[in-house]
Formats: structure tokens, C-alpha cells, sequence
């Protein structure tokens, strides 16, 4: 065991809440029922005390009562226009690239099916077996259904997905670089731009998956030049269980980006109900399906949120955090046996700590009946999810003694 | 001019209304703004008064307070339960072929894609140049990229989609016929069952699309053969702008089912996270994404409305409702130029009745502006959408009335 106490660490804990210049804004969280501490920000982030009043004023005004006149007056382009602002205060985006829509999945597949039409003749996607499900599944399937061939690179334990692992399997063949920005698992953040350069160094593009980034820390897509990016809105962006995702189209993509799935809403002119698809002009064609009009609503006051913390400072505190986590998991739970999977280095670590033990999904299940709430993540993690605008210090504390007391409970 | 005066039309709605035994269920609905007659809830049906508070509750409650564990504690289920929840009360589907997902664009795509592949070897869609523009438009898309012929049919101005114009196009090469069980402008309701045995005689598929007939009349996709079917839930079943959508799945294909948007939520273990996608067992392997959780409260309450007032009795209340409408335009609106586009045989038409006029755009903007909310349709039509739980006699007068009045303006 370190040399650091319960008792020292909760004062150390006090003593960063009181200087936290973002702490303010833990009281604007829905709390209560047996909730203790919640490390899981980055899974489903909580929702707002002005959601619930959002949502009444939005089913007893905006929908009750202006009903269908509803599309005129702002729900038809509500897709873009939070796009807009997800891209302005997430993103880096310049207005007109991003759009709200469908889930990750879904545009994930538009966006690589997308990639491929940008990129004929070439047949190959590289994925990373470190990344997300989702990403890697659509990625098979759409190989199934297209004939491409993945090529795929395993994430190095220290490093993550670099541009070195990369560099054996870019080449002329390569029409797409599917990764996520930070690992759902790991926490490793990527190289972003240096990654693009590398790709576009063989014409392939990048679709970049920023779930676990989007709100947490500063991201530069237009900077960067990425092609391509998709995101969750129920992570950092507190939409709720199941909130709609965005898409990115990087401006010089736009003209020439299709999609498989032709539907009213991202036709040229929907209300016209004519004959014969005509994709609308701009990022629009990505939309398929009437928007998710409700579902849309929660996330609006946590992008404002967002905007008035600024994201730099937010980034401030994540690592702030994730750095309090990883000193105190070294001092009380090394000689337990867990080790920090999660990156050193602060620049290359994103907003969550994942920590390894043989025990963590029974941990996991006894935290929660605490009112402690972090995920366990396969074969043997606990992942600390610290959402910086509603974790405190002392919520990190709250979960790294919880875990002390599982494991010094007699077997 | 017929014979029927204002004011004897306004005595009749009142008579009718106070017959009706489903009106006590008008005050469940919100009111308030400008509406004086809402005449589109066959676009989007209006919210329960208690919505607002089950939105509220879920978010304070549900999503606030046990945050993640809610995805163990029935979010994780809840596209199946409310699948077949929608499945008994609306659809004449048994449990395990109903599941609640994406946008009805998203869910068409999947089953016609899914449908090739049930008929490897065939390569022909019939579709019909009445259907909704997604259906037409995804018809389409999938011939584009699949290489599937488009069987397209011009419906019968006077009896729709029947049998015996289907039979000209119906051959061993018939993969899919994709049909809208209510055609979204004419109001013509197909004869389902009769259709699906002619598609079925040649080995063809039927997918039938229910946005505009599900919670308005009696569906029976076992008893008639239905393969496969999707509808929409922001209509008759008032889930609210760009609530998710619904797809069915005979027993008899379950097994046997593909679709291309490989996710997480319809692989087999979906929190394992494992390398490799293995599609879940049933209905469930047609998600993709995370489940719209917020998105598909607003609709639980209105699904029980259903189930109490019973679909027998809400079809009886629509045929008298849209009965009346159409005596009324006859009576009323002849003599100003004009026409019914929807069938005067109740058993062959749906809950809401179009009638063209060439002043019907500006009709029903100005009608807008007085609270009387009906919806236009190219290229000439005002569509009065007469959804039975929430729309009363009366408001059809008023409705008509207010036509009557715009069409005797001095121009």
C-alpha cells in the first residue's frame, strides 16, 4: 500500500474541488436516489436539471400546441442546425459539414459506404481490433456486402494506434482509416492529424469516431483535415439513453458524397413527394428518415453548457481528473493487484481511466448496489468514466475507496 | 350548394358527437395555442396530457438517478417489449416479430435489403409510383446498388394497388413486392391479405408498409401472411416528431434473416464486445445502434389508450369520421370545384380523406393561420388526417367550414 490514506486523499480531493474553477457547474446535474458517485459520464452522461422542463415545454408548447406547423417553424432544419453547433462548440467544424441523425451505427455505415464511393478502385478499410464494436462489425459487414478487405492493425498496449502501426498497411490499395479518437477501452487518444497526414500520404481518407471525445476535449476536424467523422450525443453530450449521433463531411467532400440509404428527408426537395431521388445539396443528403425531432431536445442546454465552460478549461479538468484517478489507483490499489491500462501520459489519454483486475466485473456489480456507478469493460476492467462538467474530485475518490474496500473484504 | 347548411352541419357533428363513446378520450389529449381543429394527426398525432410527465419522470427518475443501470434494468429489452407491446395492440403480431428502431427510412432499408436476400436469385421489386416518397426513393437506392430490377406500377385512380394490377408484373423473377398498407395521400386502404396470397402464389415477398394504417384500423400481418412489415409511431400512435419506427418479421424468416447495418445492439452478446459479428438470435438482430430510450417514451401511454378504447371500435369511429367528412365536402364544397380523392367505400379506405382543389396550397396556408391545422399535398390537395382518439365531429366542420369560407372570399 502507498503512503497515501483514505483520509489523506479525500482532504487532497477537497482541496481540488475548492480550486476547480468548474465546479460551479456540478449543482446544474440532476442528482438523488442512491447515487453516491457516478464514473460513468462517458458511457451516459447525466442529464440536466433544466432537462425535464425542457421537455415539458417542448411536448406542451412546441409539439402540443404548434403541432404539425412545427416543420415550417424550425424541426426541419433542426438536423443541420444543431449540427451547426455541435461542429462549432465540439468539433472545430465550420457550419454546414455536420448534421444530427439516426445512431453511430447508422451513419457509421452511410459514412464508410460513403468512403468507398469516394474512393474506387480501392478495396481496402484498415480497422483496429481496439476499437469499438460497432465500428468493427459495420466494417465487416459492409466487406461482406462491397467484396473490400479489412486490414486489420492491433492497438500497441503502450501507444495505442499510431502512425508507425499504421505505416505496414496504408498503401495504394487503402480507401478508408476507420479508427476512433479515444479508445473505448483503453482511453487512448490518438494522433489525429498526424494521422490524417498519413493516410491522405496514400489518398486514403479518414473516418474518424469521436464518441468518447466529442465535449471532452478540444478536436480540430477541419484543421486536422479529417475526411469524415461521426459521434455519440449520450456520452459528454448528456442527450439522454439513445440520443441521435452526428455525421462530419469535411466541405471538399460534400459536392461528391452519396449514401445507400435514399429517404425523403435528405431529398432535394421533400415536400414536393416528387418522382425519381434527388440527393439535396450540402451535407442534408445525409439525413434518410423524418429527424428525431424529441430526442434531439436534452442535448441543446448541455452544448450550451459546453460552450460557456469552453472546451480548453474542460479539457484542463479531464486531465486534472484522470490524473488524480491514475495517482490515487497507483497508491491504494496496486498492492491489490490492479494495474492502469490507461495511457501516462496525459496527452495521450482522453477523459476515462480503465483499470485492470481479475475481480472487476463482481466489483463493478457490488459498487453499483452502493450507489457507485464506474462500467465494467471486458475481459477485466473497471472503466472510470470522468465527465468533467459533472465529476468531482472526490467523486474519484468515492470510487477508487470503494474498490479498496471490495478487495480488503475477506474472501 | 347542397342542402346542408352550417349551422345544420354543426348540429350534426354536436349529435354525433355526443354518441360517440370514444369522446371522453378527447380530453386526454393537450390543447391550448391557437387550435381550434387539428386535422393532421395521420402526420403527427397529437401528445397525451400525460406525456409531459412521463418525460419528466424519466429523466428525473429513470435516466437521473439509476443512469447506466438503466440499460441492465429494461432499456436493453425495451425495443423487443415494446415491440411486441405494439405488435398485440396494433398489428396482430405475436410476440418475438416486432421490434421498435431507427427511423421507418432506416427499418425499410434493412428489410428490402433483407428480402433479396431471402430470394437469392430473383431481381425484381415491384413498387408503386403512389407509395410514399422514402418507399419509392429506398426502392431505388437499393436497385442502384444491388442491380435489382423496379417493377413500378401506376395505382387505379379509383381502386388503388388491387390484385389484378399487380398480376401483370408478378413472375418467378418477383423478389419483394413493397406496398403501403394506406397510401399516405389517396387514403386507399389495400386488400392486404388478398395481395399477399397473390405475391405468395409466385414466391414472391410482401412488405407492407403500416405508417398510416397502424392505431387507426384493425391489421392482421399473421392471419394474412405478411412477411415482413414497418410503420411509424409519430402518427396514429403519438410518439412525437421523428419518433422511432417499427419493423415485423414473420416467425417463418426469423431464422433465416440478414440485414447489412451490422451493430452492437443486434449481435448476439452485445456487451461481450467480442472480435467478430455473430447476429443475435429473433428480431432483435435487426438493430443496429443503441436503442432511442428517450424517444420512445411518449408513445407507451398512447399504446395503452389504444389497447382500452380497443382498434374495432377506434376503426369504427374513423369510418364514421371520415364518412361524415366526405358527405360534407359533397354537400358543401361541390359547388366551389371541389373533389374527394379518397374512396367512398369505407372498407377500402384509410382514417383521413384528401380532396383537391387547385387553391389547396394557399387554402391550407391560410387556414394555418386561424388554428384549422389540415395538411397540403402536392399537387393540389388538402389532406383532412382524422385521427379517431383525438379528432371530434365538430372539428370536421370546422375544418370544412373554414374551406368553404376561404373558397367564397372575393378573390
Amino acid at each position: 500500500m502507498g503512503t497515501t490514506s483514505r483520509s489523506t486523499a479525500q482532504n487532497q480531493a477537497a482541496d481540488l474541488d475548492a480550486a476547480d474553477s468548474l465546479r460551479p457547474h456540478l449543482d446544474r446535474f440532476v442528482t438523488g436516489g442512491d447515487v453516491q458517485a457516478y464514473l460513468d459520464g462517458n458511457s451516459l452522461g447525466r442529464p440536466l436539471r433544466v432537462t425535464a422542463e425542457r421537455m415539458r415545454a417542448f411536448v406542451d408548447e412546441a409539439w402540443g400546441t404548434r403541432l404539425i406547423r412545427g416543420w415550417d417553424e424550425g424541426w426541419f432544419d433542426l438536423p443541420l442546425r444543431l449540427g451547426d453547433r455541435i461542429g462549432a462548440v465540439t468539433l472545430g467544424a465550420a457550419a454546414g459539414q455536420t448534421v444530427v441523425a439516426d445512431s453511430t451505427t447508422v451513419l457509421l455505415y452511410k459514412l464508410i459506404r460513403a468512403a468507398l464511393a469516394l474512393r474506387p478502385g480501392r478495396t481496402e478499410i484498415v480497422v483496429d481490433r481496439g476499437n469499438f464494436p460497432t465500428d468493427r462489425y459495420l466494417a465487416e459487414g459492409i466487406a461482406a456486402e462491397t467484396g473490400a478487405t479489412l486490414r486489420w492493425i492491433d492497438p500497441d498496449h503502450d501507444a495505442g494506434v499510431t502512425v508507425d502501426l499504421l505505416a505496414p498497411v496504408l498503401g495504394d490499395q487503402t480507401a478508408l482509416v476507420l479508427l476512433s479518437h479515444v479508445a473505448y477501452r483503453s482511453g487512448h487518444l490518438l494522433d489525429a492529424a498526424a494521422i490524417t497526414d498519413a493516410a491522405h500520404a496514400h489518398g486514403a481518407l479518414v473516418l474518424l469516431d469521436v464518441c468518447h471525445s466529442a465535449g471532452a476535449l478540444p478536436i480540430h476536424l477541419d484543421k486536422w483535415g479529417v475526411d469524415l467523422a461521426v459521434g455519440c450525443t449520450y456520452k459528454y453530450l448528456n442527450g439522454g439513453p439513445g440520443s441521435p449521433a452526428f455525421a462530419y463531411v469535411a466541405h471538399r467532400h460534400l459536392a461528391d458524397i452519396t449514401q445507400p440509404i435514399w429517404g425523403w428527408m435528405g431529398a432535394a426537395a421533400s415536400f414536393e413527394m416528387g418522382q425519381g431521388y434527388v440527393a439535396a445539396q450540402g451535407v442534408r443528403r445525409l439525413l434518410s428518415g423524418t429527424p428525431p425531432v424529441v430526442a434531439m431536445q436534452p442535448m441543446i442546454d448541455m452544448l450550451d453548457l459546453i460552450d460557456e465552460a469552453g472546451v480548453d478549461a474542460i479539457r484542463e479538468k479531464s486531465t486534472a481528473l484522470t490524473g488524480f484517478a491514475i495517482a490515487l489507483v497507483d497508491e491504494r490499489l496496486t498492492d491489490h493487484g490492479v494495474t492502469v491500462a490507461t495511457p501516462r501520459d496525459p496527452d495521450r489519454r482522453g477523459g476515462h481511466v480503465t483499470i485492470d483486475h481479475p475481480e472487476s466485473q463482481h466489483i463493478t456489480a457490488r459498487l453499483w448496489e452502493q450507489g457507485i456507478i464506474p462500467d465494467f469493460r471486458r475481459p477485466s476492467g473497471i472503466r472510470l468514466g470522468l465527465s468533467p462538467l459533472s465529476t468531482s474530485f472526490t467523486d474519484v475518490v468515492t470510487g477508487v475507496e470503494a474498490i479498496v474496500a471490495e478487495l480488503e473484504k475477506p474472501a
